[in-house]
């Protein structure tokens, strides 16, 4: 996979997609694929598909198209989903919450081991099975267990504390939910969910939509 | 705001961020800033600052910096968010109820007006303090209220049918949650949060680490 040093992001952010894609087409007991049926259903140009497959080798055959088992278990591979990755979640209030509850990631390999918040009535409890430790319990946790990621789904005056100490104890894939963008070291890996940033690019290409509107109907007149 | 036609989307992507900063500057009681300190706080480059904001004319003097009610009331007209967005939400499940409960939507100028469901068990009830209907009722709903974007959280299996209903009754923005890509026509405007997918880069990433550093390790020997 040496290939991969040199895969843009913009590539690599197409792969999740294709990978559920293929996982669908497993799930209905489908092997084998052809390029343009494949490229239809995942509405991308059959090239499109073609270019950003070479990246990591060549998987299609000329006149047979895509094994399907075989492009799913490589791209599990270059998305390092070949491995379970433990996630504890920092802040049990509704979005923990709902994480902790969704049963998609857990199918993808992504195991939640651990709750914790400072509210004492949350404290001891259990969530979709999944204990809720205080958070001052981090240090000695993530030092007892491998942690591979770190949801941050606390207020936002405290986000950039927790993450602090997150780095500090070591752990290196941290997953914000709050909307603020965290500083940490450069080996720290941060992907955001930024829900207000993506409400008002919604709010946006609405008004967008809008204005253009606009600008068509005065051009009929 | 004739410049907006031709605005590149990662230039739009970009919006959201500068905002909410100008936004927390407001808070704070800061009505001016330099570019240069500006720049800093937003972690980009001053002259990135200064090509973005100058698509949508020109806020920075020379000497001054930037006037930063003036940007942020500028940025605010080209996002929308100088009008109120009704959102209603479809699926009142964990996301569903989390998306109710966060608060920074309404600061946005997002207000959150129904949910529907068809759990028995939760109709007639309230989130919040918003009622929730059955999900038959969506068409009555929207034809009697005025609604700017449905958020999809329901299950995977009810997500197109969903989409399909609020695209019959004449919704324009829908905020996708669900981890599959819906079919609309070209005038509805979709915007998925696919978490499964940001979970998905987060490993990449982290095994991308875990890749260049061997390389790095084999590289000292």
């Amino acid at each position: 996979m040496d290939a991969e040093k040199n895969i843009s992001l913009a590539v690599v952010r197409r792969l999740p997609r294709y990978y559920r894609y293929l996982g669908d087409l497993l799930d209905s007991g489908i092997t084998r694929i052809s390029s343009r049926e494949f490229s239809k259903r995942i509405n991308a140009t059959a090239s499109q598909i073609r270019q950003d497959l070479n990246n990591f080798g060549c998987f299609g055959q000329q006149g047979y198209g895509y094994n399907v088992e075989l492009l799913y278990t490589e791209i599990k591979k270059i998305l390092g989903l070949d491995q379970t990755h433990n996630v504890i979640v920092v802040g049990a209030g509704k979005i923990g919450g709902a994480l902790i509850h969704y049963d998609h990631f857990a199918r993808r390999g992504f195991s939640f081991t651990a709750l914790f918040d400072v509210n004492p009535e949350l404290v001891g409890g259990k969530m979709n099975s999944v204990p809720i430790f205080h958070t001052d319990r981090l240090p000695e946790y993530i030092e007892q267990n491998k942690v591979d990621i770190a949801v941050i789904s606390v207020p936002q005056a405290e986000a950039q504390k927790v993450c602090d100490l997150l780095v500090v104890c070591g752990v290196k894939g941290i997953w914000n939910f709050t909307p603020i963008d965290l500083s940490t070291p450069d080996d720290v890996i941060v992907e955001n969910v930024h829900l207000t940033d993506s409400l008002m690019m919604l709010s946006y290409k609405l008004s967008e939509e809008r204005i253009l509107q606009h600008y068509r109907e005065k051009g009929k007149k």
